[in-house]
């Protein structure tokens, strides 16, 4: 596999097609391209036969009929905040940006279900549930700016995931434009339906590989009416997951985000990130943010009670529980801001894996032994979301030593985490997807029967290959 | 799309070596055929070139690599107990039993996770979970005979739906024989994995026709510590919707199942099922089923408050709460014997539907209409998981009329309550699949678009056709 792929110069009667199909407002020219051909840490700049923005799915239908005439390679972009380059075009590609499909179509707090055209971002859709005395759940740091199409193409995860699923749990049907140009029109608001395949599957994930999601069903949820955020300092690892269960069964599942983060990850966010402080009086090997949500009372009793009987156990040292909502969302900003921290310590190498959970010690004493042996002095800066198994495990240069003092490593370290990831049976992208970045490594590290199986897939739904291509497969 | 699909008969030579494959204790002769070629109701007889029960996903594997190097055709089966007729052959199919494969590899509290062969009995799941301490929550009628492997295969609901979802949502991962004899391991055992598209979603609800499904990852719960069961008399339907969204928003979710039943359906079990009775003092147009559960304390209060704050506001007229576990058993049989009941008055036209759930007065409504110009007299048993939308909504000749008195009738029927499903984008068939029954109907109702897409999907991995022929597509 070439990182590379051979994408055809698109004709320039198709451009022109494309623009007249969209109108001059539909396309993104001059100074207003730069934006959606580099992503915000700029790994991937991209470059673009074309921009454009249609208005609507039949506007998407009709760009997409045009490409599949001419052979014209598609890169669909949401609110361009992927970590893994899916949404950045080579070159031949036209962009095609789904940014003004921004309706709402409908919030149904008896059904439980909202209908969002791709465009809406995460933040607006959040609203709108709320709006209805409902709740939506998928939380991200990017929330603010991604958008629902994206966050469909690419599993979305987040701080929420171990209460309510990924993005694909919570997808009830869905709308697309395949790569002939039809549309799919699988908008089903329906909990239950066992009448074929369940096609919603492919695109949940898809990585924009077999057609552009338009419009979805999402479900709702109560809204909690309670809150209650602790942060823990834990002796290690095995103790944390251990906590989780004792949590989990303690309060009949009412956990909604169990983050772990190693000492280093609250150390450079107290260094790095101003107005930061240690919750805890005194320093922990490990720490554990935990947030537990219920809408019937006494729930700050029940986390009182069940922190005590953790104490006792020796599942944690140390607990702080927020005494109002400013102080929680200042324990989340310990978690949130940690990416930030690391920043300033260099890129070094950067993981989002998964194991199963009570596999995560085993997980962080094998591959901090790699690390060591192939990168003395580097510094591993473990943390995530191990509810769900899955640790964000970045590589930091030494102490003192330059930013780009393991970029020369970065490959080997990278190989041997995911050896270790391989033996035990884990992902080596949890939440971020492949695109790009892990297509080599995805093509090298998959059974020759699941590659097969995702290339007839591919093949089956877009024969000519111009959705997307070059990213994931 | 003919009934009967084309099937040649299989070579003797592929029958000899699919013999030698699974030796003298995997094939089933003589007499012991019958019962693997007839469901309970006797709807769908069938016939076999050969009946064979493989003891290992290898020799799983062995069998269907002579199967696709002949071009034999091959039905799966589990514990048949499918209502649409998915697991019984034409006749020159191999039916291939997954029955002893009932090997329970794994079991794991801390990941709440276990993993089971695929004729695993769904019975035994539930108590190897219980055992370890945790819930595996999903449970059907069936569930003393039916096996994990038909469970994922045709995408099981039933009771606990609302709360914990349908199999696909308890599935993590999955290992299958594919249609050319290659095994996919899928056995991930991963909350979070975006390495590409999700193929086991293909499999889950695919009623065997892309590959059998030999062992599955499923989730497991904390175990309730508190049931509180309710059996209540509501004015209308429209009364339930409202009563369940109030149920969740005072208890937070805590509702786990939600059964809507009419009139008639208890009149019928009182009338047909030895030691039942009516719970309330009174007859109500409706009843509502409804089971609350927790592993937190004071559930029964909160649920007394509920009611109280329901009676006031008029969505529901009385209520009886079960005093025990035998009492909740009691009102649980009532819902349970609802198609047995309505066996002794004939099997009229069932349907299995869904709409979104606050459609479903606006459903019976239309419906009802429809049934009342085609066949005066003729009464609806309506009842389900209303809570997920969900209607088995059964037309039972008028009282006293022969109970064959509407099979003429059944096609035109079940065209009208179809058309009023299709009018409001519900689904045909929400629970039970698809099978030989609802082959024809979805041909004819489902959108060229999805149908080709289903069918292109088919090609790409069973290009030979040759994984249960005849059934869904």
């Amino acid at each position: 596999m070439t990182d590379r792929p051979s994408i055809p110069a698109p004709p320039a009667a198709a451009l022109d097609a494309i623009r007249r199909a969209v109108g001059p407002k539909g396309v993104i020219e001059g100074a207003d391209r730069a934006p959606y051909l580099s992503e915000w840490r700029a790994r991937w700049p991209g470059e673009a036969a074309l921009i454009v923005a249609p208005a609507s799915t039949q506007e998407v239908a009709k760009v997409v009929s045009i490409c599949a005439a001419h052979g014209v390679a598609i890169t669909p972009q949401g609110g361009n905040t992927g970590l893994v380059g899916g949404q950045i075009p080579y070159g031949n590609e036209i962009l095609l940006s789904l940014r003004r499909m921004r309706t709402i179509r409908d919030v149904s707090p008896l059904d439980n279900t909202m209908t969002l055209d791709a465009g809406v971002a995460l933040a607006e859709a959040q609203q709108a549930a709320r709006e209805a005395g409902r709740l939506f759940p998928l939380s991200i740091g990017s929330e603010g700016s991604c958008q629902i199409g994206g966050v469909v193409s690419t599993n979305a995860g987040g701080v929420n995931v171990l209460r309510y699923g990924n993005m694909r749990d919570l997808v009830l049907g869905l709308e697309a434009v395949l790569p002939d140009g039809r549309v799919w029109n699988g908008l089903k608001r329906l909990r239950k339906d066992n009448t074929g395949y369940d096609l919603k599957q492919l695109f949940i994930g898809g990585e924009g590989t077999l057609g552009i999601v338009t419009s979805v069903v999402v479900k709702l949820f109560p809204l909690p009416r309670e809150t209650v955020t602790v942060f823990a300092g834990v002796p290690d690892p095995a103790a944390a997951v251990a906590l989780l269960s004792h949590a989990q069964d303690e309060t009949g599942g009412l956990v909604s985000s169990f983050e772990l983060m190693g000492r280093l990850c609250l150390d450079l966010v107290l260094r790095h990130i101003p107005d930061t402080r240690d919750p805890l009086g005194a320093p922990h090997p490990w720490h554990v943010l935990m947030a537990f949500s219920s809408s019937g009372g006494g729930l700050r009793a029940r986390v009182e009670a069940l922190l005590e009987s953790a104490l006792e156990k020796g599942l944690l040292a140390d607990a702080a529980i927020a005494q109002n909502e400013r102080e929680g969302a200042d324990f989340w900003r310990l978690r949130h801001t940690i990416s930030e921290a690391l920043n300033h310590e260099g890129l070094g190498a950067r993981h989002d894996v998964s194991v199963p959970t009570a596999d995560i010690p085993a997980f962080l004493e094998a591959a901090g032994a790699e690390v060591a042996s192939l990168a003395p002095g580097a510094r591993v800066a473990a943390f995530g979301h191990i509810g769900d198994g899955n640790v964000h495990y970045d590589v930091v240069p030494p102490d003192g030593a330059a930013p780009d003092a393991l970029d020369g490593l970065r490959p080997q370290i990278e190989e041997r985490v995911y050896d270790v990831i391989a033996r035990m049976g884990g992902s080596i992208s949890a939440e971020h997807g492949v695109g790009r970045h892990r297509r080599a490594a995805i093509a090298k590290r998959k059974s020759a029967v699941e590659l097969d199986m995702m290339r007839a897939i591919k093949k089956a739904l877009d024969p000519q290959g111009i959705m997307n291509p070059g990213k994931m497969l």
